[in-house]
């Protein structure tokens, strides 16, 4: 097992934002192991209702190659949750690849961790990112965005095209290709054009 | 909360097949309830690691609309479940649509459920998928089959495809075009073209 992949889970996570890329690394046997983290270890009532178990508190997290914060319809209240905000600055300085979907990056952005990058969030509330962070750069029509060691995505399901870009860096680009096809995921690879910036008028 | 979707869950199913339709019913609050249900409740390990709650056993599973059952590592060892088979005979007999994603069919057929219908299954291993059931006609270029109350999908994120199209039956279309807009999801609206057919030499 090469890479151990963390996601992170909070009360009203959005569903898709985490099960997309724990497939998306998780499809392919033995490629990378995948973790769940929360505040406290147990059970995490996603925002579409079905409970998921954190297998690691913030307490207790073994330590991350590549770490996922999802948004959801419970971000603003972790907009707000100083332990987690703490956690993300602390674990973000000793993890190779940061990663956020959707509104998870208003979370990067507000623990301080994108001040002066460049950033996406999703388009349907893409004018509230903008309250987040300092000297960030919003980039509203894109898929993803990777600036460093950040990777920030567009909403919901761009964060599955992130994670298969995530996996072509860490296991290379034809094992990402046989990921995409067994899961049968129209795989939007453009980064930079969000299909979706225009219905939303992100743009 | 006009529905409730069942969505079936047992180790080692893929985590795509169960959270992707979780999160088209459930994109939207207040449209759809969404259960879990396992042979018994509690926690139940998908293919990928993480696990998730089984909201409730068989024994006590509420009246569902629609009955989702997902496919995954883990379909091999159910197809040799009787408790699982019957319990699948009996629920279907009692619910209005009965949906199967992925390796998902393999159960369905196995239960008989798919009898002298059409169906597909997963692109990577159709041929499999002929083992099961009597005078099923397996349709290997389909994204999704629909006959009667039966909905049979390909593989992983073909699933959500039809979960939003099982959206539309049951809440108009133009709540599963907002759905799949706030998903960020490139839906494949022709059930009759798998995009991944001819990957997978399927046809």
């Amino acid at each position: 097992m090469e890479h151990t992949v963390g996601v992170v889970l909070y009360p009203g996570f959005e569903s898709l934002d985490v099960f997309g890329p724990v497939e998306a690394f998780g499809c392919i046997p033995g490629l990378f192991r995948v973790v769940t983290v929360a505040e406290e270890p147990g059970p995490v009532a996603s925002g579409q209702g079905p409970r998921t178990l954190a297998d690691h508190g913030f307490a207790d997290c073994p330590p991350l190659d590549v770490l996922v914060v999802p948004g959801g319809i419970g971000t603003p209240q972790q907009i707000e949750n100083p332990t987690l905000l703490a956690w993300l600055t602390r674990r973000a300085a000793e993890t190779p690849l940061v990663a956020s979907v959707c509104t998870g990056s208003w979370l990067l952005a507000r623990a301080g961790l994108l001040d002066g990058r460049r950033a996406t969030s999703n388009k349907m509330f893409f004018a509230n990112a903008r309250e987040y962070g300092r000297n960030v750069t919003w980039i509203p029509r894109a898929r993803w965005v990777e600036d460093g060691r950040f990777l920030t995505s567009s909403g919901v399901s761009a964060g599955t095209d992130m994670a298969l870009h995530v996996v072509a860096k860490l296991a290379g680009a034809d094992v990402a290709e046989r990921v995409a096809n067994a899961m049968e995921w129209t795989w939007v690879r453009d980064a930079r054009e969000d299909p979706f910036a225009d219905v939303w008028g992100a743009a």
